[in-house]
């Protein structure tokens, strides 16, 4: 059994590790932490876990005396900054890490501060820890002792553009990522942008041009990209509980090419990329509380602008599911184990 | 393996029993019915399903075509009528019978066919069937041939008030179930109502003092009281998609008792049925996508009156995860099997 | 032209004022009060304000550089405590106030006190003080100085009990009132509750047996009553952003009376109050963005319990198309000036 | 009084047709057809109208007994094919028309009939009917006998991209229109798509590359366009009732151009264009129910393309209030005559 620790049990990160982690045959929660709520049963917190088998009874202990030094991995659910000022200790005690939140996700550390607003901690680590895609970095992710877990947008635009840009198919000076999230991608805060009376029943527009999934995309794809990548990111916030669709525009460069054919082949065997036939259109309900992304791709007017339609549940593929898959690939472990509970639908 | 036939594939109910059955280690799925869609993939019908270990490849066969014979039990996802119609066929040939519509629910056939608009077609099987709320037949149940699966008000409504009207503490001449369900309780299907843009931002009561959950709610109760019962059932719709909020109302005829003991006491033990602390107000949220209910108990004003409020989730305990519950038990399995994921939270 | 202060313009009630007034055709907004946001255009605030003719250019002012005491009347759109702050300097200026918030309308101060846990400001102004809800002292509104706007959920409550207990046809000692309220009821601010992620999908009751609005509810109803009324209160938070809908339940001590005429007579010639057909089932929206409360009685299988549904829209009828209303009775002009645009729907 | 007639008044745009001509003080509704409803009362259909001065009592007449002819003006709020039907004989009785469907929005008949899938049966008044989208055609309207009403879509999606391809600072070969609809703006109708079961806390694309408005979408830039114009267009389904948000992405062909300056100058002294300040995030709410289109206007990272965001309510500037603009125009009035009401919010 992998011993688990989660720093930061009270997001809607931490509680969705928890509802993964209790199906999950190889690991066991041994402690949840928590600053304010030290000492209150995690099922006080979210009802939600009452009469669990396994985190029914569960406590929050606080940072200081958990024992994290003893756990095989530990998840970072916490703000940006926490996990970069465990991370030695932790790393040190032979301890895996896994964040996320921003810490270990942008390889420069002048980027990390420009957009974070924080010297980072622990450059040295930054340097060797992972970006957790698997989908990108499968291999490196299974060596890895730290893995810093892909941002929600992040994870649908990048596996969306990956192909285009991967094999030179694209304008890359031009790509666009017009992205809509589910208000939870916010976090489990008391805000009044994101009450109910404020963000039900309405539509709009934020961050556009300063959201700090910018940079994180743009690294990404120019890891795989022969030029530099510019993107025009829009994201939006959309009256639903948990979800983002990317709609993707790339002006492709060699109008020719079987762009279907080109995504089933990079996804081929990938267990959570699950291309659709040609003229799908993914719904976001269709990923409900499940670690797939959906892809479909079109070609509007057969023109040479191709749109990619991926959709994600912004709290398993775009967080704890994606958490859980990088812990699978760091143990060794079939990378789909405890991941595989079909969406909830409706 | 238990061997499962699912008749009537593509509603809300039967995806739900696909969904479950997933992830439950001793039934198998053989068929899936649809008149309509014979031949489909369920999963390009449902694209949530598209990937799923088990189900990914299923295809609806039709009603003629399915081999319902070789089955140990067939979970009926019709409308009214149907299971009826089949099962003195199916009961010759063994199989046992779990119907999530209404043909085994009320026990009196002539009450039956005064709220369905039909004739029972075998009133010799009604009298032999067994409803299926185990929280009150569990024995019966495991001997049954065929299970009428409950409704989902009436779920909610009869555990909220079983244990008052089993010691005889309510005037059972005037209980009131003020009752608010999601959308999806109307079933899959294309209804001016049910549109978002009629049904969401919106609330109001429904068919009041004529709903068809009402005989079967007095039917329960009765079985249980001294004395004839008379409920007031208002039904609501309420804009969300899963979920039943009971609010249910008694006036005591022994005000010194201890209502919460009482609660807890009878419900001590029982997997699914969840007495919170006093003073508690459950959301319907904390049981999405499980087959929990959870009950809280109140008395406003130290008076008369308990005012009892029970949760569910009206496709799973009120609908098929209370199905699999019975299919448990019929074949003496441990009544949780399958059933024990976590609710989905945020 | 009526000229006009409001008090507290950045809640939901102050901006309802303010959409109301723009087509009020004898009513003049002079000022507009904000502690926190003094100089701050209001369209800057509320971008649905933006270039309309007469509040376009309005900002907010400061509390103290505020000159209320050239208005002719103060709607305190403000926290509970503020109005009867301010109430012996305005109405010593011969400015006439309507308090959207609790200040003034329990009469009995020691009852405030228990219930909002500060002590009266000034008990002698709380005793010649109108409880404003014109369909039960139209005539005293006329002639107050001070109108204390009833709350939300008693609006419609009271309206609905109203007939029955006048006329001495329900047993008062068991009346109950289960409210749903939209989310827009708990006010215009940043709480963890309120969230879309945490409020839409999800039902729940709150603050059974333990409302604020309680004894407000039951003052109105023993003004009118010739026994004294217990009511069991039981509020709801609905995922829709306006609307109100009051399911009342009361057992009919005289059962051969017909209920749908005694609402008919009693509420014949209201301009806002409507009762519609027996049978009917209004919805919230069929009242949303307007000052009309709608009402339906039933009598589930002619019992002895009548069952009475009423909507309003809380930020209107139940708040500030309410102090409008009242504003109208205050200065003499016809009641429903002002208020006649029609609900939207969808 | 302009003499009103409404042909189709069930659906959301009769329906809305109907709200805000209530509040005209210079039309009146002398008739409102229906095939399947004569008869009714138009508010026992939608109840929201019970009471109303004006249309209270008005009921549906068939479309055989309707006197059409002696209106001034008729609007048809009809599938498409209705108006074009019947326009030969209004015309002809002097009578104007405003088209709230699409016969009368693509000038080419052939095309018309190659999206619509029927022949245009009247090429002649075609020809000479008016784009009813006044910020371009404003004088032509003023004369025009048949005024075809814009689509929801088209109307924000042209006024957005209006001003860069009137001035030529667009690559306009790669205009791409991401548009996210309200449910409302698929009509009044039960179709399963559109229940609140499937669409609500969901988000998807629909029809990308096939929607019927792209052809008027194209038309209309193409009217003020140097050169010709391909427009990406992609609709999604929104989980709101109401809006409609269109991001516009336009690559500029001077990038030194002050964008924001074009804007500005474009709509100063538009009644119902508002440019928010450059960095806004206009949000659909700030327009519902109202007859305003917000936009605002970014340019990421500085680089070369245009993020253009629009607003509207689909239903008023989307359908039925720019409808009565226009009515306004053919008859002389000052435009915005019945249109000032403030939007609704919350």
């Amino acid at each position: 059994m992998i011993k688990v620790g989660i720093v930061g049990g009270t997001g809607y990160t931490g509680v969705e590790l928890l509802r993964l982690l209790e199906g999950h045959p190889q690991a066991e929660v041994r402690t949840v932490t928590s600053r304010k709520e030290a000492g209150m049963r995690v099922a006080d917190m979210f009802p939600s876990l009452r009469g669990l088998k396994r985190f029914g009874n569960l406590r929050y202990v606080g940072p200081a005396e958990a024992d994290l030094g003893s756990c095989d991995v530990v998840f970072f659910a916490t703000p940006h900054g926490v996990a970069m000022s465990e991370a030695r200790t932790l790393t040190a005690a032979g301890v895996k890490i896994i964040d996320l939140a921003a810490d270990f996700r942008l390889k420069d550390a002048a980027e990390f501060e420009r957009w974070y607003k924080m010297p980072h901690a622990c450059p040295e680590l930054l340097a060797e820890s992972v970006y957790g895609l698997p989908e990108m970095h499968r291999e490196a992710i299974r060596k890895a002792r730290i893995v810093g877990n892909p941002g929600c947008y992040p994870t649908a635009i990048q596996l969306g553009f990956l192909p285009l840009v991967e094999e030179g198919l694209a304008d890359v000076e031009h790509l666009i990522a017009d992205a809509k999230s589910g208000v939870s991608g916010a976090g489990r805060k008391a805000e009044l942008g994101l009450t109910f009376s404020e963000a039900s029943d309405n539509f709009k527009a934020y961050n556009v041009g300063a959201h700090r999934h910018h940079p994180e995309i743009v690294q990404g794809l120019n890891g795989v990209s022969r030029q530099p990548v510019k993107v025009v990111f829009t994201p939006h916030l959309t009256p639903m509980i948990r979800g983002i669709h990317a709609t993707l525009y790339a002006r492709l460069t060699k109008p020719g090419v079987d762009v279907q054919r080109v995504f089933e082949r990079r996804f081929a065997g990938e267990p959570f990329v699950d291309v659709m036939p040609a003229g799908s259109h993914p719904d976001t309900r269709s990923v409900r509380a499940s670690n797939m992304c959906r892809i479909a791709v079109h070609r509007p007017q057969d023109g040479d602008i191709a749109v990619i339609l991926a959709v994600e549940d912004n709290l398993v593929k775009g967080a704890a599911g994606q958490a859980v898959q990088n812990m699978n690939l760091l143990f060794g472990l079939p990378e789909t184990t405890g991941l595989l509970a079909p969406p909830i639908l409706p």
